[in-house]
């Protein structure tokens, strides 16, 4: 994938880019994301948290990470993906994190369902603060967000303490965090630190100037909210170092992946390569969705494309739509292979 | 730190930036850098490597992973730099992965010292094969790479297979990879697969073309090998999102960081906060060495410098040495901070 715009990388994207990590995405091939090739996306800087003197408020109570560890606890696989991937392949570039399409993963959090203790609250939204502070368009903050007072007490909205089996590693959030099944992983706030139940929307920069869709600064746009449906490839074959352009030898082979959708299951995924779509066989899932396709490759040059549809109907653009924050490019995946 | 040749990063070296992970400088607090904090240079794919068949071969020798685990083991702290850290501040910037300062990290690794597995063999160099394979220069080739018969039977060099206490992540080398201490990351060859003594020099890509220390192709240069000088600072205050700028309270302020070389031992840290270079306080050695320094931060804009001097006497440049593979960057780390 060429940079959409045809110009080089800025200095201050390319900071961004030593300190966030992507996943590799030979990695999909891991049902469970190992640590460490889960995708990071960190506002500020990873803060020191001491586990022992450590309170999460919420309202005016305070639990301890002890009194957290007790309450019943739910483990389950998530996907989780940045708001921002696939942000460099838009054009003209909005200039941010500069994310090709490896801002992913899928790990196993272990945490206690939010609901219970936000039982007997009522509100209009939700607001999750973080320990994590900094600068962001000259505006001093704690990264912090909010969610619509129902989508907070959703079912399956955890504080999570363990991922993958292990406490939080600092970089996702130790000692807590909260974890939004669904939702781009803005949502899911880090280092957690407060919880407020508000009477009326919040209006703070993360919600309402940033992580909306829309085409201007004038406009008020649409907040970003849940996981587009996307399907990505294990790259096949070898890569160039230097291009990670891939080279296959030729005859049967087969191609695998993952779909995931914020939305609903994924229903299908398609693949082409190069004499039309056809229906790819689904695996198990287990957060995201197997996928794999049986290829007699010949020898050439192809681009392969896959797509996912999911339940409810949404599927995959062939060109991104543009939006001025770059978020939910959920394009076609492409991939370029020499085979011979 | 501007890119210094004025251009942009390339697609190419943004496709690298994704994959390859850096370590967030405020990570230097930790003693022993969290696993997925380390950073990570991966030339081709992490393969896939099913522990149960796995076998090393050392010339004629199979040995299982359990063999391997059942012999006398080591456990050490090891700082480890990528030998292109500091690569994208060189002018004209070489073409690779684009470091900044944050290729670095500092593990406990555990394994069987190799000179062991060596005794009664003689030769000219050790030759370390990877099972991971791509192009390289229209050459495709398995990652390997060799090193000098003393320095591969040196008292330190390890077969690891653990990292801070768990089995390497894949992209660490899972299950088995060379640990030269001392040396640039290279050298430490990852899902190591084979090991051969060789009775005359290896003349292969990674050691014949790359990672060689020249001014252009025609010259023969000399191989990048032992870690030279550095010293980072812990990012002072709290950073804008995008710059990445700093941002501290007037007043008294401890600067910290760590210290390396893999050349000997760290003798001195000094540090420059605008009045000239003034000596640190060293602190504990575990791998690298902590530093730390009392600063009565002045309102204003200040840029804060620190360097690390050897026991050797090798020290650290204020600019860097430019040569064609962008090498051995060990310049002086500049912070710029805003105090108010």
């Amino acid at each position: 994938m060429p940079l959409a715009d045809g110009e080089g990388i800025t200095t201050e994207e390319l900071r961004l880019a030593a300190r966030n990590h992507g996943m590799p995405l030979e990695a999909l091939r891991h049902d469970v994301t190992p640590v460490g090739l889960h995708y990071l996306l960190i506002h500020y800087d990873i803060p020191y948290v001491d586990p022992a003197t450590y309170r999460l408020m919420i309202g005016d109570r305070q639990l301890s990470l002890d009194e957290i560890r007790a309450l019943p606890s739910v483990t389950r696989p998530v996907t989780m993906e940045c708001a921002g991937n696939g942000r460099a392949a838009l054009a003209p570039r909005p200039i941010s994190q500069p994310w090709l399409l490896e801002a992913v993963g899928n790990a196993e959090w272990t945490g206690t369902p939010l609901k219970t203790l936000l039982e007997g609250a009522d509100g209009v939204e939700v607001l999750f603060t973080g320990l994590d502070r900094g600068v962001e368009n000259e505006i001093p903050q704690a990264y912090e967000r909010s969610l619509p007072f129902a989508d907070a007490t959703a079912d399956d909205v955890l504080l999570a303490y363990d991922l993958n089996g292990a406490p939080l590693p600092p970089q996702h959030g130790f000692p807590l965090r909260l974890l939004v099944p669904g939702w781009y992983g803005m949502t899911s706030v880090k280092w957690l630190t407060r919880i407020t139940v508000l009477q009326e929307p919040f209006d703070g920069y993360q919600n309402a100037t940033a992580y909306r869709v829309r085409q201007s600064e004038d406009e008020a746009g649409t907040p970003v909210s849940r996981i587009e449906p996307r399907a990505l490839f294990v790259p096949p074959g070898v890569p160039d170092f230097m291009t990670r352009h891939r080279f296959l030898e030729p005859g049967p082979t087969t191609l695998t992946g993952r779909a995931w959708s914020g939305h609903g299951a994924i229903a299908s995924v398609e693949v082409d390569t190069g004499e039309g779509w056809r229906e790819a066989e689904l695996g198990s899932e287990h957060g995201w969705r197997a996928f794999s396709f049986e290829w007699d490759a010949p020898p050439g040059e192809h681009v392969l494309r896959c797509r996912a549809t999911d339940t409810t109907g949404r599927g995959q653009p062939d060109e991104p739509p543009w939006n001025l924050g770059g978020y939910a490019n959920n394009a076609v995946h492409r991939i370029a292979v020499t085979v011979g």
